[in-house]
């Protein structure tokens, strides 16, 4: 496994796989593809501290990639000014192993100054509700800088596929929409929600949570089960019902805030008039200082995307 | 020649252009480059009716590269609500045949409804001096619209080197920076301003100019040259001297309505504060209902670009 911190180093590594038949250093899985071809890449993009869900992104990219690269930057753009970037949690020779386990072949790890030099103006900018609703009006600019960094690390890497976690749902839908408008030649792919054996979804943040909270902190999926039931069982409540029981479950939780509960559409993320699939149940919260996100996707084929639970 | 006028017409040939020694239907100029090599590929993004600073344009990039592309659109998004879109000068059957004159390989001619579906929300945002200044100032959004045309089209293209006059020198400023910012893998190719006899810039927009203010055009070229005199005559008078040179000029012709003369930093677009090199000298005004712009390079090295006069 490579690891590589600059981006003229990473650029140098990209040219040469386009090279014809030149797939080393890089380890190659699909043997199967002509030698003639340029081997398929794949792109696993990270802020490290690494648990399951990106563990389990990873696993997949690997079984679907003749070279797959994983990028490691905690990117201060999707950060707000008042939000937990000097205190973002990492480990970095921990989240090494793990990748390595995973047989990654290229860990690119740049500095906040190479991807962000002096002089640097120019950012990829998602207008509407899109990035006005939801994560987007608690965090102004996230998904710009979420937009912008993943734009430079396609332009960088150039992945064919791509691959982000289900957990982060607005992130996908962002992302999928500046694929089209762009016209990016890649494929976004998602994995579920991983989750704990109580159901609270991993991320990175869980690690802020203090013991007292971290019992509380399930409230989260709790609420969305909730929400789940009403939209199966009280269709006729609509909208609101399926709102009001997420929001019912989460005032029963005295060491949660409520942030949002919504259901959205999950492309447009525009709210919902009836309950029809597809739909995006979204929840976020506070727990002491801890902010948390989940969602439950009911796809337009009518089936639930839930998550996967920890065996 | 072929026209190409869909997205996903022109992104399927660009494609077949990366099969190994498949340079056929496009015609290659330059023989030289080894046959399992990807032919490299130029753009000529222009938005049509055609004069001779795009033709020369289009001449250097046929030279400089193996299959070339000329993109002909006017691009609504560049436009703000109260400028010329409407109105914008078109001729395709004329463009397309000096575009085949000049041995261009493909012209790309894809509709807004095209470019822009409905859904349609991701922009490049150059932020800072460089899109507030100048231009910037004048045409409130008119670099978004620039910048997320222009990376639409290079990702459509991916053209190894892309070609813009120095007339619209801060429109190239802005995409220098962004291949910059967002690791575009293109060389910005850039081509003097053509100028008429009397010295007014070629300017698709110059079709507006009603007889009586064509003669009284040549005012942007005249206050420049009274400016490039005080900056080589009188550099004490800083360039604040510059511009008063500049006003003077556009002040004797009361048929030119002055919008800006600056002095300016050719890469970021800050205001300078001594008259140095590398320096640009920006003009912008308006002749009956028609807005022109016009400027000189001083180069860093101390030489001046001022554009090459119609023989």
């Amino acid at each position: 496994m490579q690891v590589i911190t600059t981006v003229q180093d990473m650029l140098a590594l990209r040219a040469s796989w386009t090279q014809t038949g030149r797939l080393s250093p890089a380890r190659t899985q699909n043997r199967a593809r002509r030698a003639h071809e340029a081997p398929q890449v794949g792109l696993v993009p990270t802020m490290g501290y690494l648990h399951e869900g990106h563990l389990s992104l990873v696993r997949q990219a690997r079984a679907e990639n003749d070279i797959l690269t994983t990028s490691i930057f905690v990117n201060p753009t999707q950060f707000g000014p008042h939000e937990d970037l000097a205190r973002y949690p990492r480990d970095l020779p921990r989240d090494l192993r793990l990748l390595e386990e995973c047989g990654v072949d290229v860990v690119f790890t740049p500095t906040p100054d190479d991807m962000y030099p002096p002089g640097f103006v120019t950012y990829v900018e998602p207008t509407g509700p899109l990035v006005t609703m939801a994560e987007g009006a608690s965090r102004p600019g996230h998904f710009r800088g979420v937009a912008t960094i993943v734009l430079k690390l396609f332009q960088i890497i150039r992945p064919e596929q791509a691959y982000f976690g289900q957990k982060d749902a607005q992130q996908v839908a962002v992302i999928e929409r500046m694929i089209a408008d762009l016209h990016l030649p890649i494929s976004l792919r998602t994995h579920p929600t991983m989750r704990e054996t109580d159901g609270l979804a991993m991320s990175s943040r869980n690690a802020y949570l203090q013991p007292d909270v971290r019992a509380a902190s399930t409230v989260l999926y709790q609420a969305l089960l909730a929400g789940q039931a009403t939209f199966e069982n009280s269709p006729a409540t609509g909208p609101a019902g399926v709102v009001q029981a997420m929001q019912d479950t989460v005032a029963g939780e005295p060491r949660a805030r409520l942030d949002y509960a919504e259901v959205r559409d999950p492309v447009t993320f525009l709210p919902l008039n009836t309950l029809r699939s597809p739909a995006l149940l979204l929840i976020a919260a506070t727990l002491g200082n801890t902010r948390l996100i989940d969602n439950f996707l009911l796809r337009a084929d009518g089936t639930w995307e839930t998550g996967k639970t920890r065996e």
